[in-house]
């Protein structure tokens, strides 16, 4: 039982953590940090924390746990203001979605990797974003990726990992720039695909008509286009090498199916298309599994 | 009231269209043509068709209305079958998902596009197919496109629109160039690149663990790259000049957006994901209207 947890910045992803936390019976008392007195406003009212404050040094003192789950390009300064800021013995973790980026945030401001941070990754979420759209069951039988260093003290790692399994998460541990790579293929590529898209069809479109005879099919593989820009934006340059190396490799191999149609070579286009339907099969049943474990 | 209509093709296309116009009391006598006896046994046993038959010319026969709904690949081959075997103000109908191919291959068997083939693309489809997938419902609140030429039969495209409507579609028309144009942005592209991106991840999953790391997004930006191979193949190869063409844009502005990550322009890529996002609030607002309509 965790006696105060701190939540800066309760959007989708803190809020969440907080509800589901809270669900569990995994802590006492949550203290809410967000810029926007509003934000804190409707957490206190959705009973997602306890009390709030707009000062991360405040809202950070005297907790157990401190939580970060604000944009990527709002850590750097958070791990300013908290530098000196916690408890001795008191754990931080993040749950930002490009962990070399974060690390590298971390040892800026506080000088090294302090031993009792855990970076963390949750692989949940909704194209919806903010403390309105916050729910307990986010995590349920979704992944939390942890990237430890070396020099992680394993007490940290263990009540970070102990808070994630009580909201219903999955926990792994993985290299962050192992994390990196991983994710920019299977989230952040997509996200920029979608984006572009949607981008890409919304300038071609001179009759304004193009949307008018798209169905379910493009609604579905547009639905990330609609996620929050900024904080993709962020995520971007978080991940900046990781994703760029990912777009260059698919722009080639998309450049490879390209040249198969112009060629009129159907067999080769098949075979790109059968290995992909086969692929996605096995993901599927790899997600299947997952929610039956 | 048709008297007769012929189903050549009862999978999720043909097989829907039968059990649509069934429900509605559109038609009196069901005939389905397919190739495999099983398919004919399972049409049959599901109360899809009246009567099967493996001889296109056979099923044809007597008929008021033929549907062909054959994969694009199989259209030459049943337009010569059905050439001589339909009855003198017969109308023919086809539910291809590219117009410009179609039209010339019916125009090779017949000798001209003759005036009473309607033809035409209903905007709708899941990633199951085959006969086990037909459903009744699937075109209601759906788009179907017509591309009546300048010789078309007014009176055939009264037929063909009233049996779509009757099914719950929405029907409109316009030029076969402009459908294959649309449709390449909205429907063959993406599929396009959902096969390509699936593909290209499993040939640089080396550690066979990239899919392990996907949620919910993926599967849905995915969910295209489950449809049936054999049919995409044929779609892209006749609507081949169209996409080679919005594949050559995609890349281009792919190529864009990859150059703005790489210089670090999170303004530019803000721009891009921004307008993307309310592209598609536009897109869905159009989407519910119409099925609200």
């Amino acid at each position: 039982m965790i006696r105060q947890l701190t939540v800066i910045g309760v959007g989708l992803i803190g809020g969440s953590f907080a509800l589901a936390l809270r669900q569990a019976g995994a802590v006492e008392r949550i203290v809410g940090v967000a810029r926007d007195p509003e934000t804190l406003e409707r957490a206190l009212q959705r009973g997602i924390i306890d009390h709030g404050t707009t000062d991360v040094r405040e809202g950070a003192r005297g907790s157990d746990v401190v939580m970060i789950s604000v944009p990527l390009s709002g850590m750097a300064g958070v791990f300013e203001a908290l530098d000196g800021a916690v408890a001795d013995g008191a754990v931080i973790t993040d749950a930002g979605s490009a962990k070399g980026q974060v690390l590298a945030d971390a040892e800026a401001a506080f000088g090294r990797i302090p031993p009792r941070f855990v970076a963390g990754h949750p692989i949940a979420g909704t194209e919806s974003s903010g403390v309105d759209a916050a729910f307990a069951t986010l995590y349920q039988q979704h992944r939390v990726i942890l990237t430890p260093t070396e020099t992680t003290d394993p007490d940290a790692l263990t009540t970070v990992r102990g808070l994630w399994q009580a909201t219903g998460a999955q926990v792994v541990t993985m290299e962050a720039a192992h994390h990196d790579e991983v994710l920019a293929a299977t989230s952040h590529l997509p996200h920029v695909l979608a984006y572009a898209l949607v981008d890409a069809l919304s300038r071609w479109d001179e009759r304004t008509e193009i949307f008018e005879f798209a169905a379910g099919g493009f609604r579905d593989f547009t639905r990330i286009a609609s996620s929050d820009p900024r904080m993709w934006r962020d995520i971007c340059l978080a991940n900046r090498v990781e994703l760029a190396d990912a777009l260059r490799r698919y722009l080639a191999d998309l450049t490879r199916v390209t040249a198969h149609l112009e060629a009129g070579d159907g067999d080769a286009l098949e075979a790109v298309f059968r290995n992909a339907q086969d692929q996605r099969q096995r993901f599927l049943e790899l997600l299947e599994g997952r929610q039956q474990s």
